[in-house]
């Protein structure tokens, strides 16, 4: 399985009057990323949410290499590790989309959980989901 | 019933690449001041929301005036307006704090639904809201 | 010139706990969307900006006819109007993409200004500007 | 030097539609949270941007520990560590106000700038910064 690598522009209104994107911005970006790769992978959000699981972050940590500024286009990629059934991390690196230079390097954790917020083991209450995520944990899923 | 107006400071996140206040922003403080009147005249809204009752908003008019700077502080005053018992608007006037010169009128148009959506009869479903509504429809609040 | 409508999909992070697209978001939308329209007519506002031209917001105003939930995506038509040298207007129809149904009527009113914010006379300061708009004011670009 | 800790309140808009803020908008409490901590220690970060000197976020990292809800408010504490002159460390423990328990564990880095983003050596640059920080590394400010 090959996957397109997920492309972001950088909004007006992202900036702020260091007329670089605000720091926040980008956990909103990898939330974008992330969700296309779930889709991706098969596995689109919405219908996970339908089917009563939702997988809110636990954790997440930003290295801002390099400010990016309005209308540049990042290129983002993913990856997913340490999956064990209740939880996982996806590793990001974001890149300049024309110079392939660097931008920001993320990870996220996550947790499984029903509507009530209580954890989920995943490999009882959805397979389909516990074996995609087996298959391509630590496997780099671009080019 | 003498209300206090609704202080709100720009914060730095809310600037954009101008160096001025995104315009998107102020239909979030109009959000935050409309529920500070809502608390204020006795009708708090998460306690509202808890007993089934919710107040999308059927439409939003912005004048911007002059533009508001990081760290510049506002004043917002209020009025209820066109209270029919099924919908009602809300007028604002925005000043800044120090001069006091004018930063943006504003009026947001709402209706009262259930939790499905459903729009509802406030007299009948909370006449609380409708009778409070009704004391203060076209009634400047302020000293 | 035969425009391409803006199409957008409405994002995990901006729906709030109403589950549905937060009111304040649909500005951002059709700042995004006008910026493409301003691209497709061959004047992109970055290029603007860094010429010394900005196009602020004077005022706005939406009518949400029916709520738009995650992962919907809607389409903009946009419209020139009431251009003047100094000042125009941009009217906005967005709907949903796969049923076309109405999702938001809108305006904005935005004049020229230069870096000090100081107002300027497009047809002096940008004849290509005052042209093309001089040359789709009014004009139903889409199909 | 006692300081003040930092209140918030979760604003409506900030939620999402798991009907909890949403966990980007942390960064972005924490930046109001920092600039508050600056004002009180004297170094009111508008006037640090008017004399010239940015503090751009270098990386960022939040341990979300509990979910905030609509209306809930929390009490944010913070700590500068390892000041090199060049650089510092922030963290942060965000507790809810009414029952002082976790809802978030950070900490933000930075390091100083010129207007280009250039990095600059405080000591040189503004004395009255290096000599606060300084005498307020690693220590607990809050009673």
């Amino acid at each position: 399985m090959k996957l397109e690598p997920f492309y972001r522009t950088a909004l007006y209104y992202e900036t702020d009057k260091m007329a670089v994107v605000h720091h926040s911005n980008y956990l909103r970006w990898l939330e974008e990323a992330r969700l296309d790769f779930l889709s991706q992978i098969g596995l689109p959000y919405d219908k996970m949410e339908k089917d009563g699981i939702m997988i809110p972050v636990l954790s997440a940590s930003c290295q801002y290499k390099y400010a990016v500024r309005f209308n540049d286009t990042v290129r983002v990629k993913m990856k997913l590790e340490d999956f064990t059934g209740l939880k996982f991390k996806i590793s990001y690196r974001v890149t300049d989309k024309e110079t392939d230079e660097i931008r920001l390097i993320a990870e996220t954790a996550h947790f499984f959980v029903d509507n009530d917020f209580k954890p989920i083991r995943i490999k009882n209450t959805a397979p389909d989901i516990y074996n995609k995520f087996k298959s391509i944990v630590g496997v780099d899923l671009y080019e």
